[in-house]
Parts: structure tokens; sequence; C-alpha cells
């Protein structure tokens, strides 16, 4: 794995002491890193996003879970098995609805419990391994979604993108950047437009900043300049995340996703969904069954923290997501390969595959 | 005409010895009145963007010399002509490229010499019949373009609008919200969606402002929420202002706007243009004859003077403009009429016309 990156989003640090990120508060204007050993710091860190993105707060709570298990005096299984619990509920608690947290605290608890058998110290040496690999299967998992996505593009290509699905939000090479990042590993060049993404501007901040680190053409502009961008011919591929993907292939993603998706079809340009597998629901039949979240109007009003830029008290609508049509997807990019449509054929072939 | 709105624009005051505006620089926050009486204020107030909007602009030139006018000691006619040059000369270079303000300086000036043999005091009266006479053209001028719009639209629709086209750029009504403003005051409501239109938040700031003002029931959003916001089948139609329309009917206004007009096409929701018949230059073939201006990156970059939001030295893109291709536009609203496609041909028949 190449490291010219001046940050590593989530990982260990060598002595495995500590769990060491990139403080995500406060980029682009600074890479600060983070060396966190408690539990308090790490919960504190997922809480306020410091790092963020699910596969990554996943990682993170698979090593924090880790460090815990490796501070315990416990000479018991049963000891050291209550303790562990005590860690993961709190660890559970930084962020109760992100599903990957809870994933990676049980599969970590699993580790510990198919080694009850084994000494104390046997037990943390098999979860230092199940930490590790979950953190090597997520940098796989995006490696494949890459080298997918990169089968779809040709060097020189103009890439429009929105929020950041990145290397940020993951271990490495990220979602919807993966191809990108994976390309750049192999001397590829895009010429890559970041949506800002209002409110949050996760374009701006994120996306702008981890593709400029890993010394890609990147230029930001506001999400209503997409349609003009698109029809200056520049754009030859989309690339978005997704939160969500239902059986029909509705993708839910943040807002403004799609709106982009509307404009790559008008302008006759592929629109590619990137994910993991595991985002695919098939319990879900259509994106009319998800729920979207709304969330406090002072995040579109008050422009980070300033002075109101609206007059006070005006009624404010601020989803979270977007649920995008699956008419207007070209195709979803996944670990496990390539989903076209028909999508209500092809999403439950892909899940059944290895 | 009805006056319960806490602001005008642009007028003069009871005694004809202050142009008044209302500081456009302070809202939403502050409802500041300005008083203007020398020509050095009238110039900053321009310049500074105090009063803002082509055909305000104008009307506020207007006012402005014949101030300057009135304000003159000069007893003879070539006096007199000379210190009125000197002042509208100096008007002129508050906003250089703004169309109407030499446009409306012109016709002043063109007042004063039709009248040139008679007594100085009689000039300066028709001096300020002329500046009247601008400012109720305006008036009039936007209210036929809201009383057509008007006829499109039904009791209780829901309406997206970008950017601001309102009173707030002109005398009163405004051109693309002037449907709005004079629906209320025949009692009928609308449901307003404004997009907050970065970078400059036009929509967030003025928009919201004017509606709230007029008791209209105005929600604010990201620009990137209004293929969501039609996709929840709030609205019935979109209203926008115009900077210029070509002979074919292609539509330069605010960046976005073309964005607006392609998710309103996939929606299947009518997209109406709203302008007066002097933004029609029948001269231009197509929206690709129009340069589209380019903008600081620190409008994107800097969300109102705080710090960065995006990494230092990132590229930016910041077109001020886009086009909108004519056959995304159902109809262009003008204070003539109505216009429909064939663009070709009935732009030019509403421009003959009276």
């Amino acid at each position: 794995m190449r490291d010219i990156l001046p940050y590593e989003t989530v990982t260990l640090d060598d002595a495995d002491s500590a769990l060491v990120i990139v403080d995500q508060t406060k980029l682009p204007n600074e890479v600060k890193m983070l060396r966190l050993h408690t539990q308090a710091d790490i919960f504190n860190a997922i809480r306020s996003l410091q790092v963020r993105g699910a596969p990554a707060i996943g990682v993170a709570a698979g090593f924090g879970l880790y460090l815990a298990a490796k501070q315990s005096t416990a000479c018991t299984f049963e000891q050291f098995a209550e303790e562990l619990k005590t860690a993961k509920d709190y660890l559970a608690g930084a962020r109760p609805t992100a599903v990957n947290l809870t994933w990676a605290l049980d599969r970590m608890q699993s580790a510990a419990w198919q080694h009850k058998k084994l000494p104390v110290a046997r037990i943390k040496a098999a979860l230092h391994d199940e930490c590790m690999a979950i953190y090597h299967e997520d940098i796989e998992m995006c490696r494949r979604i890459g080298e997918y996505g990169l089968s779809l593009l040709k060097n020189g290509d103009g890439i429009l993108t929105h929020c950041n699905a990145g290397q940020l939000a993951t271990s490495k090479y990220g979602t919807a950047l993966s191809p990108i990042h994976l390309g750049r590993e192999r001397g590829m060049c895009f010429q890559v437009y970041a949506d800002e993404t209002r409110p949050l501007l996760q374009g701006a901040r994120l996306t702008a900043f981890e593709l400029a680190a890993d010394d890609v053409d990147v230029t930001v502009i506001c999400d209503n300049m997409a349609s003009q961008v698109m029809k200056n011919g520049w754009i030859q591929a989309v690339l978005v995340g997704c939160d969500r993907v239902a059986g029909n292939g509705d993708v839910c993603n943040k807002i403004g996703t799609s709106g982009v998706a509307i404009l790559a079809k008008h302008y006759g340009i592929p629109f590619y969904v990137l994910g993991p597998t595991s985002t695919i629901d098939l319990s879900i039949a259509s994106g009319a069954d998800i729920p979207i979240e709304q969330r406090a109007p002072e995040e579109v009003t008050s422009l980070w923290y300033q002075k109101p830029m609206t007059p006070k008290g005006v009624k404010v609508y601020n989803p979270a997501f977007d649920v995008t049509d699956h008419p207007l997807v070209t195709a979803i990019i996944t670990d496990r390969g390539i989903v076209r449509p028909p999508y209500a054929k092809n999403l439950p072939m892909i899940c059944q595959s290895k």
C-alpha cells in the first residue's frame, strides 16, 4: 500500500497502544493527528465526528474495543468478558444509530467468546487479529469497488462527485472516490469537480482535501453549478456513494444526489453509484419506503455559526438525504461487481454471490 | 398602491429632498432605511450594493440626478447643463457595467435638454416629472409582468424560485416575484420555496426577507434540495428572472437556473421566466453567444468572510450566470404578454408590439 498521504483516516499506532485518526473537524485548515488511548477519548472522537463515515466508524470501534481489552487487568474470562461488555456498551452509545458501529463491536465480542477457553492474553491477541481483519477487509472492499469503478473510466476523464464518500469515510480509498485514488496509484489523471454539498460542505471541506492530498486535479463548485459544468462538456462520469440501496435500485444518498442524477441524464452522462454490497437492502422494495431524516434549520440558516443569513424565524426544509429513482442510475458498483438494470433482478444475484 | 411593507426599495422622500432606500447590505438582519442627500452618498450606495437590481439602480440614478439638479444654484441653462453633466458622469461611474444606470441618466439629461428654453426652475420641475415617470413606469412594468404571471397560477400553488428577482431589485413587485406580491394584494396564498442561491445567498437573504415581509409562506432550501422538494409534489410552477434572453429563447440568469429548469422538466413542472421586454436581446442568436462572467473564488471558499472552508489554494469554478436552453422554458412572461415557443418566431413579435 502506498502511504504518500499526509494522514490516515483511522489506524492503530505501531505499538498497538493508541487509535490514531486525523481530526476531521479540523479539516481542511489543519491536519491534526489524534492519538487516542482511553475509552472516553475514543467515545468523544466518534461522537464529535472527529472520525466519521460508516466504514471508518466501524474500524475505529474495532480498534477501540481492542484497546479496552488490552488495557484490562482481568485474569479470568468472566471478569474480562464483563469489562469488554461494559466498554462495548459505552462505545456503542457514541452514535446510537450508526449500524457499522454496533456491527463491529458485536463482531469483536463474538471473537472474544469464540476463544473463551484460552488464557486472557491469547484472547487479547485474537481481538487484535479481529480488529486488524476489520481494518484490512474494509481496505480490500474499497479497493475492489475502486477496481470495478476504474474499469468504467478512461485516463483524463472529467468526474463530478457529491458529498464525501472517500478515503476519509473509510480506512483507505473510499467508495465513490476509490476509482480516483486507485487510478492515481497507477499514474492516471482525472479532472474532478467536487460539489461543495450544502449545508454541511462535506465536498468543499473533505473531498477537496483528500483529493488535493492525493495530488488529484480537483475543482470545488457550488452545488448549483453542476449543470453548467456538465454543459461545458467537462464531465464524463458522475461518481457518488450511497447510504442505502433499495431492492428496485432506488438509491438513498446525501441530499442533492437525485438532482445531480437528473442533470447527468439530461446531459447524457453516466451516473454511477458506488458502495459495498452491505448497503443493498433487499428488504426495502423501493425508495418510497426509506424514511428521510430531517435536520436542524440552523445548519442552513447560520452558515457555520456566523450570524443568521436568513430572516429571523423563516421556515427551513433541511432533509439530510434524498432518493434517486433507479431509472436515473446507470450502474451500481459494488465490491462484488458492477450491477446494471434491471436492478430488481440483478441486485439479489450480486447479494447472493461471493 | 398598498404600503404595508416595512420598507420601500427606492423612493424620494415627501419633501423631494432625499433618496430613500432600504440598505440591502444589512438585510435580512436589520431593516435600515437610508436618506441620501449628497451625490457622494448616492454614488456610494449604488457602488456598495446598498441598492441593487437593474431596475432599482435605474430608478435610484434618476432620483439621484434630480437631487443634483435641484441642489444646483445655476441661473443659466449653460451652467446648469454643465453641473448636470458633471453629476451624471459621476453617478455613471458607480457601476460602470450597469446598463440601466446609464439608460436612466441619459434619459434625465435628454429631458433637461428638451426644456432648455425654459427657466432653470422649470427644467428642475421637468426633471422631477421625469424621475417620477421612470419610477412609476418601473412599477407599472412590474405590475404587468405580475398580472400576466398571475394568470398562470392558482391560489394555493407551490412555487419555487431562485435568486432574487423581486421587489428588492425594482421599485415594487419585482419581476419573478411580482405574481406572488400581486396575488397577495388580492388575498391569494402561495407556498414559496426559495433556493438559498449560493454563493451570494440572494435567495436566503433577500427573497426570504421580502416574501416574509409581505406575509407570504416562504421556506428556504439549499439549492441541492430543489429536486427533493419537486419530488415531494410541493411545486406547481417555477418562477425565475432573467438577465438576458437570446433571440432563440435561451435564457441567461443567475448560476443554477439551468439546473432548476432541467429538474422542472424532469418532474413535469412548468418553468416560467419573467422579465421586461427590454431584457430580450434579438441581436444575440443563442445562449452560446452570451459571455459568462467568472467571479472570485473567495465568494465560494470563504463563506461570507469566515475562515476558508476549502483546502488552501484549491481551484474554484465560480460562474455568476448560466444559460438555460430554450426547450426547457415553458413560457417567457413579459410586461407585454406571455411568449410561448417557438421563441425565434414569437419573441420578435412581442418586441415589436406595444
